[in-house]
């Protein structure tokens, strides 16, 4: 199987885009990766709602994209928006974004979209939903960068704060010079930062959460190393996660999902960020299934675990992370790769859950685009 | 890609025979599985190496029975037996079962032997020694039994008792009939079990050792559910677990590698049993890149997590599993999965250790064929 080339794909890395001259969506295809490169037309909100629920687009904040420009087309073709916005919101039960950007798309509403059940293409209508589309995706990258300064920022102090302790440590005692030091220092240990599935360009409008944490701090000359989780049964970090960063020339080794507590054992890893689905108000963070398992391993190792998400993906009306609804998908996924069969037996059963909740005792700081939460 | 039926299988199940006709070694070909149930013929030392390098069979204690009949192909062939047990001691360096199988081996070594330098068939020591390897495998079957016995006696004790000061609470308050009681009781809840790679008869000489408390369980009609983690990257468990169980007619259940946290937390596992390539002599475990993982969460959710092995995996020359050596093998096996590229990128790097280290404590009690440690 040949793999498409990172070097030969001009473009900026953008998991959809709406294109003027069609009047329609281009997404990228993320179940062909890293095989393929290959965009695929999206001329309708049902077209649109295939492509969310068998995930040829995946990642909270673009899920939430890719609906909003759903709605746009429905109004486009003068279909019932309220079906449409049902149709919609019934794709994908664990991320909330989704739920958010449809109710910013729902805020236009006015008199005139209940006369929209009939099937009369209304033009003024189309044009709101869209430039509220449109909105909608430009503003994800500015708060993905924001939050990404946000984490860096905050990553870094932490990190320099640990540098000028161990440097005060070594004025009272004999010079380490293998310990960590300032920044500034020559001496300065770049980071090593474990990732679970795949929180970057491609599951935003165009820049990442975590990935965009993680971003920001190459661009800086601060990252050592990203290890990324191959995040089974979809494969998201071995497929999704190493594809980008190596696109973006960020150095990048996978791990299968077993191996974070033996690499942190071996003090492999400094840090561990990830992205999220949904966070509720006492702070407990849903995301793909595993974020959990390697919350409680950091944690057994001092490894200080963070989330970035941006504030969409904060749902206020939840008390904690056992009232999320966790999506149990097909049992196909656990014994397929990539469509193809690769372990089964007959009379043996799957499970599949496809996301985790991690409390909120176990995250050292979630960033938004607004500041950050930490533990208290 | 069609699946080898479990019920067209009429045979015992056994990774290992030696065919008397033929006067060479069948082996299971377990990368196969579950696909193709197909046995290879090794005629030679130099291909009995091989085998057990490229995995056609892998588990601590069946590496051990095929390296002694190695021994005896090499004696047989007139081969330099110090070179064919250099040659098979190299091939899989963390399990110590293989060298305690060689040295017992090398315990009928006579002057004689020195002199088999030389390339003349002896007839002897090949029919001492294949002897030997006949015993270490009848042996091998024997004490997965018995250490099966251990294990299930004291699951038993451990899950009654608990229902005894269950029962003990219900009369001190209002009657619960979803708690658990004794296995005389009716209400008695039937154990719901998690394992990690393969420690079954395809991992030993024909009955396993921690699938083998687990058949013991069964056999007694005490077991509700096996979880198996499909054991990343070379996937013993979702080949080769769920194939031994399912063909047994034991329910099983396939999890992928990062769902063992989820499912405690969601309290779908009672306790956790795995084998081991290696225990030192302060008792901690060397197994299956991934097993520290899921010790790890099992503690953290007060789920008990045992071991079940012979006492040839106990190594007491080594005081700690910090000086265990790790193999760490062919990145290949990370980025394909049966031999078919199934994720990659250019310009990434791969991890591959073969093992990880559980310390003490976090091992409930270990069984083996002689009695139990306990932690302290």
């Amino acid at each position: 199987m040949v793999l498409t080339s990172t070097k030969t794909i001009k473009k900026t890395l953008s998991p959809i885009r709406w294109d003027e001259k069609t009047e329609s969506v281009k997404l990228l295809d993320q179940r062909k990766l890293p095989y393929t490169y290959e965009e695929v037309e999206i001329k309708t909100a049902q077209e649109m709602a295939t492509a969310i629920r068998d995930m040829v687009l995946r990642g909270a904040p673009l899920i939430g994209i890719a609906a909003a420009y759903g709605m746009a087309l429905a109004a486009k073709a003068g279909e019932d928006l309220q079906e449409a916005d049902k149709l919609l919101r019934s794709t994908r039960p664990t991320a909330v974004n989704l739920m958010w950007a449809l109710n910013e798309v729902k805020s236009l509403q006015t008199k005139d979209w209940i006369a929209t059940s009939s099937s009369t293409p209304r033009n003024d209508i189309y044009k709101e939903i869209l430039e509220k589309a449109k909105w909608i995706h430009e503003d994800d990258i500015e708060r993905s960068k924001k939050m990404s300064r946000v984490g860096a920022e905050y990553i870094k102090r932490r990190h320099f704060e640990r540098s000028e302790k161990s440097n005060a440590e070594s004025k009272n005692g004999a010079l380490d010079s293998s310990s960590t030091s300032s920044p500034l220092n020559d001496n300065f240990r770049k980071l090593r930062i474990l990732t679970h599935c795949n929180a970057g360009a491609l599951a935003t409008g165009g820049y990442g959460t975590a990935l965009g944490v993680i971003r920001t701090l190459h661009e800086e000359g601060l990252v050592e190393m990203v290890y990324a989780d191959e995040t089974r049964p979809r494969q998201q970090g071995s497929r999704l996660t190493v594809w980008e960063l190596a696109y973006e020339g960020i150095p990048v080794t996978m791990l299968t999902d077993n191996m974070a507590a033996h690499c942190m054992k071996k003090n492999m890893i400094d840090l561990v960020i990830v992205g999220s689905d949904r966070i509720t108000a006492n702070g407990d963070v849903a995301n793909k299934i595993g974020t959990y398992q390697v919350a409680i391993v950091a944690k057994h190792h001092g490894v200080p675990f963070y989330v970035a998400a941006p504030e969409s993906t904060v749902d206020r009306s939840l008390a904690s992370g056992d009232l999320i609804p966790i999506e149990e998908r097909d049992s196909a996924e656990v014994h397929t790769i990539n469509d193809e069969l690769v372990t089964a037996a007959e009379g043996v059963s799957y499970f599949n859950p496809g996301f985790d909740v991690t409390p909120n005792e176990m995250v050292e700081a979630i960033f938004t685009e607004e500041g950050l939460y930490e533990a208290s």
